[in-house]
């Protein structure tokens, strides 16, 4: 009987059947048994976050991908529109401009109707989100649908609208990882906790991004430069981990739909290998990075002043505030009028969508070398196989074209971006960025038609390296991140222009950070959305500079031997969230906070007839009003750097400054702005 | 007058000779004039730390570069003895040992007389310096000519020692960037910063791995993974412009001593682009991963207790106390006997230099399938065309000489990384790992010869993408990071099997993080050196840890009234650094902290006739006695996680906890490593 209990116990409690006790080798089953249980066991130790992360890179991928396939059949639906349509230009007219003239409305009217958080890319909220900032309601898992079905339409109309998917599936995918987390939290039942939420929050921005290019590696580097100021490596493997399940799902779907034979890249390229490039051409690729820097700029600052104007302006900001797909369909039917292909749109190329677009402007020949003899005619329809054909007028050239395209998108741009639906804007900049590039390789293509160095085997120059580098360049400067040139990498599946395109990168983030915010950052501060600048430059000179020289000093504290009748008072004439307790009056030792609802509260619950003077806060907190200790407290002596440091990694809103346990004032962010700012631009002396 | 004043101002205090003012458009002149002055401040302004950068850089490539060159002469001249001192054996055989056994006991000798810190990796330390330890004179810049010769030594024996050069660069660079800063400091007069000079180290550890594979990228990633736990997008910034350059400056150089005609990767290797690998290969890297994982934890552990056999060992240890050059010629005798090519080295392929086996693992044929009916006799010489003959044995074939060779490798590598020479150990972890893959992919490719999905085109198995996913997954397991996976692709310059990697090396990493430490983590723990733990697991329990569990409560206070003979009892009788000042003895309120040194020199400075009770510590404070403000102090309420934060990122050693002001305890790492393995052991119940 002794035996048959340790049996049992040793199978970890399963009944022990007669048969399995009998049957050959009970030792080694036994072992086994054992050994899948431990096994079991670590994983599931191992298990519950990396089950949640992979779960959310495989439900975004299948979002991805359904969406894909959605727009995919939408737009073939408008091209068979309009090839069928017959040769009546206006019928043609209409058939083109209709269409997304009434997506883009009803993605405007549908989203805003649900949520007016759906709009835009998100990543500026995001970015608020993730320092520490609570937007409510912004990760509610209600903005889904919205975002979803706004973004399907604006995604259909294709290069008409010229908008991408990037910011908007950040934004899904930390919605669903919210929505994950909370559901996790219930069904636990254990308490919420905002650290485990934000290490959750940024891994979802990298399956985010990696589902949207299938590119794990570019996924985690760009959301991390473009969400933080900080990483914890940790976060930064969990990010690799989820963002590798999407990227894989994402491309799984594509083999198992029979679009691919097997897992590839989204955007394949076919450079040549051997001498991909001629040594001295180094100068030229840091060359069109100073220029896509300088372009990007431009870019920033007309996109700002541009939004600031549609704020202001009182008929714009009047019609955006009454009827929005009013104001979403002119700015579409603007933009479709001048992407009409048998008119302006000949000069656009806009009968390719957007993949085309990328596809023709890395192509590995050089369009202006082969034009040079032969003029092909302009293609009735667009030939798959030679999409570049879009790209050229007898009359003006590719040169002419490709700039008429830059000059003419560069508005468009800003005008699309205008549009309150949900809309990345990450795509639409790569690609103005590769025609930057495809335009300053052909020219240099034609330059030197044998290759920059002479003799020998020549090599000729392959302007779909610069279209490479000028997306990478320009995008990372319009971003200020630099993991754009692994982006570029990872969406032909080639790195062989690895040190030009990431020089060229480098260069434009040189001159785009030291003139402009970047285009989150910009977005940030038109919307008002509270942030926390960085600390630049780092002089020595600023590291003199310590909280004493500018905390708030005119604090609210209460004394545990405050009457009764100040402390209502108190709370009645200021609107803090809490205030800082102290032991009292004259020491101003701080003990910890008091939460004003909680003050509010207790004060409500107070009996009518105290006598006034007689009961003091003591009696309050004594009655059960919850007060929270202080667990991070500054001195005076703290520097600008350190205090900035500690808001910055562990996403403080505000924290109290001791001396000699006093409380005699508070840092919040509205404090450290000031003193950052001060420190480019010294106060005046007053 | 005041018109030539005006214009001599403006012309920024040069003198304006009569001929300039009366040239042709002044105007227009002086604009430019002042636009160039404004671009020279812009640049000079972003300037310092940029050019600061770029030097460093240029300077590493120079030396990787040199020392390059140096070594292929060295290791040609061996090659030629051997060949050409006749077929006699003896002759050969010690041709062959004499060789690396002098190197070995020249660089062992030499760098250990000059300085003992010359020897290992040097990562080990560096990680425990970026965390904020201070090791004295372990970035001194007199152990760079140490680290020089003894590497170039160490290099020059070729794979018969099997040793890299990743480490003790990433060392070398550190204390170029140490030594720049302090002639910077000296230069401008201003005073040292701890921070300036932490994120100088950490950019230059980013120079040292990318200046040894001209991998900008993974560099950079590689040296926070292993460096830090915590990263600032603001380093990682510096770090690719400081990388880029080293990177640009070393490939720039072969180009121009004529070793290649562009910049092109260093391992190239020529995958079949167009289907890489068929779907269901997929889970073949994923096990492959997982295997790797396996193996790297065999060998993280069989490392770890043979460096302690050797620390423990008496005969071994007393060998290395007294003679390090007996010790290192002894093990490199062993190493070089095995590897002798006409003997067992026959059978690891030991006449390929280290290049040389990375480029023949990474071949894109398979050997299995081209020696299946042929077999092609060993080469009396080694052929440069078809290296992967070295690896085949007409008896043992392929798959026998690649078992062996893993196997010997095994224990030779961690034999190889117990002998005192400056060494890196993550090139011959990253060929093993080759191998691993070589091995697999092999086998699969002679399983699946027709390639595994059937039908239509067949693409046969390539163990190459194998032999490359082994090196990034095995590499990646032993010093636990991701970023070699992004290393393959840099060093091949392709990246075809993007996806199929990184999940390899995720689940390599899966498996040898939840086992062993890190090859570097291993090493600080053998070696004793300081380091702060991560908190793994980070269950919601451990999310209740508060610092008031865990400080150390027995301080040591000294209270500005507390007499002069108890502070010199105290002083002496104690060897903290720091005291901990407190307002009085009975408020224990604290006030700052004073150091142990500055108050021995202020007691000695004392008139001797005091009498005794009569004169306060508050009398040797206003006296001159300097003391430190705290900056920054805990609670009893921080939780242990807010805690650890704060350690990592400000790389703190201790802080003091108040509580109401009063000095209640103090945590230092000490407390933080046990409560943080209290976590996941807790403390038996006493």
């Amino acid at each position: 009987m002794e035996e048959l209990v340790g049996l049992r116990e040793g199978s970890s409690g399963s009944p022990v059947s007669l048969r399995e006790l009998w049957g050959p080798y009970p030792r080694v089953r036994r072992g086994i048994r054992g050994g899948l249980e431990w096994l079991k066991q670590k994983l599931f130790r191992v298990g519950e976050d990396w089950y949640f992360l992979m779960t959310l890179g495989v439900l975004m991928a299948l979002i991805s991908y359904t969406m894909n396939f959605t727009i995919g059949r939408v737009v073939r639906a408008h091209k068979w529109l309009y090839r069928e349509i017959g040769d009546s230009h206006l019928l043609r007219y209409l058939s083109w401009t209709v269409y997304p003239v009434a997506l883009v409305s009803f993605s405007s009217g549908f989203s805003q109707s649900i949520t007016p958080f759906s709009g835009g890319s998100g990543i500026p909220e995001l970015k608020t989100i993730l320092s520490g900032v609570v937007l409510e309601d912004y990760l509610d898992v209600k903005n889904f649908g919205a975002k979803v079905a706004g973004l399907t339409c604006t995604l259909a109309t294709g290069s008409t609208i010229f908008l991408g998917k990037v910011g908007p599936f950040v934004h899904l995918s930390v919605m669903i990882a919210a929505y994950l987390g909370r559901v996790h939290t219930k069904a636990t039942g254990e308490s919420e906790n905002k650290n485990k939420q934000n290490e959750m929050l940024v891994a979802a921005a990298a399956v985010g991004v990696a589902t949207v290019f299938a590119a794990p590696f570019s996924g985690v580097l760009f959301s991390i430069e473009v969400m933080s100021s900080h990483f914890s490596v940790w976060d930064y493997w969990r990010g690799f981990f989820a963002a590798t399940c999407g990227a894989f799902m994402f491309r799984l779907l594509a083999v198992f739909n029979s679009e691919q034979e097997t897992i590839t890249s989204l955007y394949k390229t076919s450079f040549r290998v051997d001498v991909p490039f001629d040594l001295p051409e180094i100068f030229f690729f840091v060359a069109l990075g100073a220029i896509c820097g300088i372009l990007s700029c431009a870019y920033l600052f007309c996109q700002r002043t541009f939004l600031g104007f549609v704020k202001t302006n009182r008929v714009i900001s009047k019609l955006l505030a009454t009827s929005k797909p009013l104001y979403s369909a002119l700015a579409a039917l603007v933009l479709a009028s001048i992407t009409y292909p048998p008119g302006v749109g000949r000069f656009l190329a806009s009968r390719l969508s957007m993949k085309e677009h990328l596809d023709s402007l890395f192509d590995n020949h050089s369009w202006a070398l082969m034009t040079r003899n032969s003029s092909p005619p302009w293609p009735e329809e667009l030939d798959p196989q030679n999409l570049w054909f879009e790209w050229y007028h007898p009359r003006f050239t590719i040169f002419g074209t490709l700039a008429f395209f830059l000059v003419m998108k560069f508005w468009m741009l800003i005008l699309a971006t205008t549009i309150p639906i949900p809309a990345g804007y990450f795509m639409p900049i790569f690609i103005f960025g590769a025609a930057i590039g495809r335009l300053i390789g052909e020219a240099l293509a034609l330059a030197f038609p044998e290759g920059i160095v002479a003799g020998g085997v020549t090599n000729p120059i392959m302007p779909g390296g610069y279209a490479l580098a000028g997306a990478a360049a320009f995008s990372g400067a319009v971003t200020h991140t630099i993991s754009t040139a692994l982006l570029a990498f990872e969406l032909t599946g080639q790195i062989v222009h690895a040190l030009p395109v990431l020089m060229a990168v480098l260069a434009a983030n040189a001159v785009a950070q030291s003139c402009q915010p970047s285009f989150y950052d910009g977005t940030i501060i038109v919307k008002k959305l509270p942030y926390l600048p960085w600390i630049r430059g780092r002089k020595i000179s600023s590291q003199r500079v310590i909280v004493g020289h500018f905390m708030n000093c005119t604090i609210t504290t209460l004394a545990k031997d405050t009457p009764l009748e100040e402390v209502a008072r108190v709370v009645t004439s200021t609107d803090l969230a809490k205030y800082f307790l102290v032991e009292s009056t004259e020491s101003q030792i701080l003990v910890g906070t008091v939460g004003r609802a909680h003050l509010m509260q207790a004060l409500q619950a107070e009996p009518p007839s105290w006598a006034p003077g007689h009961r003091r806060l003591r009696d309050l907190l004594a009655g059960g009003c919850p007060t929270e200790p202080v667990t991070l407290q500054l001195s005076p002596e703290t520097s600008l750097h350190q205090a900035h440091n500690l808001f910055e990694l562990l996403k403080l809103q505000s924290l109290p400054v001791t001396s000699l346990g006093r409380a005699v004032g508070s840092v919040s962010w509205v404090e450290l702005k000031k003193a950052i700012s001060n420190l480019t631009n010294p106060p005046a002396p007053k």
